[in-house]
């Protein structure tokens, strides 16, 4: 066979929904040599990245660790060790991700009931209420954001109590909100949650962080089954992961990546939490001005909209393929498509962790004036730059 | 909380079990800027990636492609796809990680039947030929080069030929093997077969090399049930991985580690896979004849010695810990522990991939020499690399 040439991949500004442009500092931290998993200063280095994952995540949560996997593992990884054939579960999906963890639930053997909402809207905590109540399940599982409409689901603090005055645990999914907007596991009193590296904390895709309250642990604990996946099953993940420097090897943990996620994580908490959010919802802002002076409509409802993801309509007569090619090749820059119900007619404008600055908001305003303009649309030059422009010198 | 500085880990020379240390040109092809996921250019990537894998495997397997995990979770994945409630699986175990697979298996609902051989022996043809033609299994599981005992199970194609007559599907485990000593997928007619990155590949932990045959495949879609695990779900990671142009979103791969594996696949075919084998053997010899200088004893048979990982017996009065210790602190150099029966009694060291090289055989074996004088035993100064150096002449 022909051997390829050593990779030269093209530049990209990742605007889309994630993989988000990683810390140039982190993409450095991978280049450092490796270590062995049982190394004592490599144990080291794991214990820092479960304190400041606490850090991020603000929990006090013995169980806390990034999962040697990308996001959706750490959906399967909660689900799975949360519960069992038998066990009840309701699932609110409110686009595909919840979509996503019916599926996962259901391979469990758990029953599972779910709760729908339309794509854009977000639940009520009357909804809520009336199901858990109703049901009684062990586990509801409840997407924080949305990363196929761009909501934010709110109250989550009134839902985990409606949860637990019916003994029912929350799992949450922060794939597409930590370290963008407000995330407070203890204040919430979450139950359990996952993540990602690659949006909010500005790292390569590959590994999902991850927590259980005391309360999951003991409901793990008292399974009558064993886990039903070995890769993700807690009760042996945490004996490597645990605490002190005694630990067992489980699997050899990706190295490089734990080196990418120290920085990353290490990076937040030099922003500082506050300030990182706020940093997300002040290039939102500009950015939905820009995005409303080009005419284009938020999939969302106002209330709920995400900073860090934009999900708006492809106006009529625009091509969906062809106006994100346009942005790729001309510009490198990627804006993802629509997903499931919104396939084709949506696209999902991303400003996370490291990309939420001024210069993607300038830059992907002007471009996007360039992709639709170049389709026959109609647009006023430089509408939509101006008005980003305007909000960052008033606000 | 203290933030922590940045890393500056310590130099390592990784002469232990995996991972073994990448190669410099692996390492700074993670600093490339991300792509997307589902970026054109990816996507060639990720179909060079296959193509070099599959020559790497030897196979012209469709469905060949790294599993967005570490080399455990391969295993997962094989038998996870081939086994639902119900089935038969023979498991052969002759260490920890054939151990291994009889948990992973029996977390399937298959009945699992265990075949043992003692720590550091392997398998006869008669023996499983024997066994598969009692139970009939749909699954055979078998490990290669077991990494806890250094033995190199031989005669595949012979025990793949008795798997077929009997409508049982071999499932090979090479994590230990891969891209050190010959791997013939297509020759020996594997139908499953799951390696590693971090070991003969040269690349960081974090993937796992997997790959199924026809025969493989038509039983997953055979299946009556839902394949437990999401994740790990073969019907829908393919979609992503599929062939041409028309990728459906799964996860989002890990990109960093997918621009390792391919400058990794890369160096593995530029060097030939038959050179890369030899310089395995030749460097092992040259190891063994120190080793032997030194008094050590090899764990495994003669017979069936793995060159790229040379377990030993720890001798008399000298304490397992305090002697690694020594190595990592002394020289920076990592030798691996016992697992399970031969924790504390056993010493793991690898040569593997880019560290198959004389530099690490003279230093790891000049090195061992000062930690076994260290604890008092009697050693001959210089003999143990004088034995390989004369080896070197030589050959």
């Amino acid at each position: 066979m022909q051997i390829p040439a050593p990779l030269q991949p093209s530049t990209r500004i990742l605007l889309g929904p994630g993989p988000s442009d990683a810390h140039p500092a982190v993409l450095r931290a991978m280049v450092n040599p490796l270590m062995g998993h049982l190394d004592p200063e490599f144990v080291s280095i794991m214990v820092q990245v479960q304190e400041m994952l606490r850090g991020v995540l603000k929990t006090k949560n013995k169980v806390t660790l990034p999962i040697s996997a990308t996001g959706m593992a750490g959906m399967e990884c909660c689900l799975m060790n949360l519960l069992e054939a038998g066990d009840k579960v309701v699932v609110c999906a409110m686009g595909f991700f919840g979509q996503r963890m019916i599926d996962i639930a259901g391979r469990t053997g758990a029953t599972v009931t779910t709760l729908q909402a339309p794509w854009g809207k977000t639940f009520s905590v009357d909804e809520i209420r009336d199901t858990v109540s109703k049901v009684k399940p062990k586990v509801l599982g409840l997407v924080h954001a949305e990363t196929s409409t761009g909501a934010l689901q709110p109250n989550i603090k009134e839902i985990v109590d409606i949860c637990h005055e019916h003994g029912t645990l929350l799992v949450l999914d922060t794939v597409t909100s930590l370290a963008c907007v407000e995330v407070d596991i203890d204040s919430w009193g979450v139950d359990a949650v996952f993540s990602c590296s690659q949006k909010g904390l500005g790292c390569p895709p590959g590994l999902s962080p991850i927590s259980f309250s005391d309360r999951a642990v003991e409901a793990i604990k008292n399974r009558k089954t064993k886990v039903q996946s070995w890769y993700f099953d807690m009760t042996t993940v945490m004996s490597y992961w645990g605490q002190g420097q005694d630990r067992v090897y489980h699997h050899t943990a990706p190295i490089s990546m734990i080196y990418a996620i120290h920085e990353g994580l290490r990076l937040v908490l030099e922003e500082g939490l506050e300030n990182r959010w706020k940093r997300h919802w002040h290039n939102h802002r500009a950015l939905k001005a820009g995005l409303e002076a080009l005419n284009l409509h938020y999939t969302a409802d106002a209330a709920c909209q995400l900073p860090q993801l934009n999900a708006v309509r492809i106006p009529e007569g625009v091509d969906d393929l062809k106006g994100r090619k346009f942005l790729l090749e001309k510009f490198g820059i990627e804006v993802g498509g629509g997903l499931g119900d919104f396939k084709g007619k949506v696209w999902r404008i991303g400003l996370m962790g490291y990309n939420s600055k001024p210069a993607a908001v300038l830059l992907g305003l002007a471009a996007l004036e360039q992709a639709l303009a170049n389709q026959g649309l109609k647009v006023d030059p430089g509408a939509a730059v101006g008005a980003a422009n305007k909000y960052y010198a008033q606000a």
